[in-house]
């Protein structure tokens, strides 16, 4: 499962991908059939269980908002019961009141899935890139295309939020190889 | 209920004060009795109810380490069951590494009394020195020696993060009249 976290709008993915620990053919094509990106482009490889947006109002204040953050991903946590989660580290913002932002929106869902007692796993914005796009300055409609591609997607997923989790997930099944 | 966030020592304090809803001569007496700090300095008007300090092993993961400040923080809101809660409302700091980790401090505490349906109150590190000393730019040793001043404690409150702590609830007591 991937989280895109934040004080407003928060990400989910959650993809299924062959695990090595059960065995069989998936899993032998699942390893031998990468080889640049994650997944063959038809994305046989995987299985996208959901993604969607946990939305906070902006009327409320900020705890308010935890509060509903923390609910809807704990919902989400328990209602498909992920082994890892993927959580973006980010260290850097021009603004130091947006960074605060950033280390709030994080703080809670790392809360969340430890609370679940999930393996937590943390990638920088430069690796999920490079790992989904090749390139680790992609832009985000780049991400996104690939996003589409790789899990073989009709439309870009959206919104944003949503893709960016499903970039998080991507990176973390292909890194974890 | 006063607490100073982090990610690796919570400091929680809660004072009792005469409240305006109760009425009665505590009141009165309160609310003619302090006219430069909070208090008199012998602390007549108020009352320390518990504080300390929850500790976070750094041996932990950053996310177990969430998990136990949210089972900590939330272990003394649900025994004390405190009306207001104050955290320190902080915007900006050197490091960008150092402003995530304040943020993800402050995104926990924040969800533990937003759970706990505290209302919960912030203010400025300089309005807290200010509340507590007369001044903004007071030092540490300082705001520590004022707080043992107000609430007539025998000793300097220890750790830091349980002073900085009261020093927070004695703010919102004297700002919130």
């Amino acid at each position: 499962m991937g989280i895109d976290p934040g004080t407003r709008i928060v990400g989910y993915a959650i993809l299924e991908a062959p695990s090595p620990r059960l065995g069989g053919a998936g899993q032998a094509e699942f390893y031998q059939g990468s080889t640049g990106s994650v997944y063959s482009a038809n994305g046989g490889d995987s299985k996208v269980v959901t993604y969607g947006v946990i939305r906070a109002s902006l009327k409320e204040p900020l705890a308010l908002r935890l509060k509903t953050i923390y609910q809807g991903l704990t919902k989400v946590l328990r209602k498909y019961r992920p082994d890892e989660v993927v959580i973006e580290n980010v260290f850097y913002s021009k603004d130091a009141q947006a960074t605060i932002k950033i280390g709030e929106g994080r703080g809670v869902a790392l809360l969340c899935a430890a609370n679940q007692n999930c393996t937590i796993y943390e990638y920088t914005p430069a690796e999920i890139k490079k790992s989904v796009t090749g390139n680790g300055r992609a832009h985000k409609t780049q991400i996104q295309e690939m996003v589409k591609l790789i899990l073989g997607l009709a439309e870009i997923p959206k919104p944003a939020d949503a893709a960016d989790a499903l970039a998080m997930a991507i990176c973390h099944i292909h890194r974890y190889r």
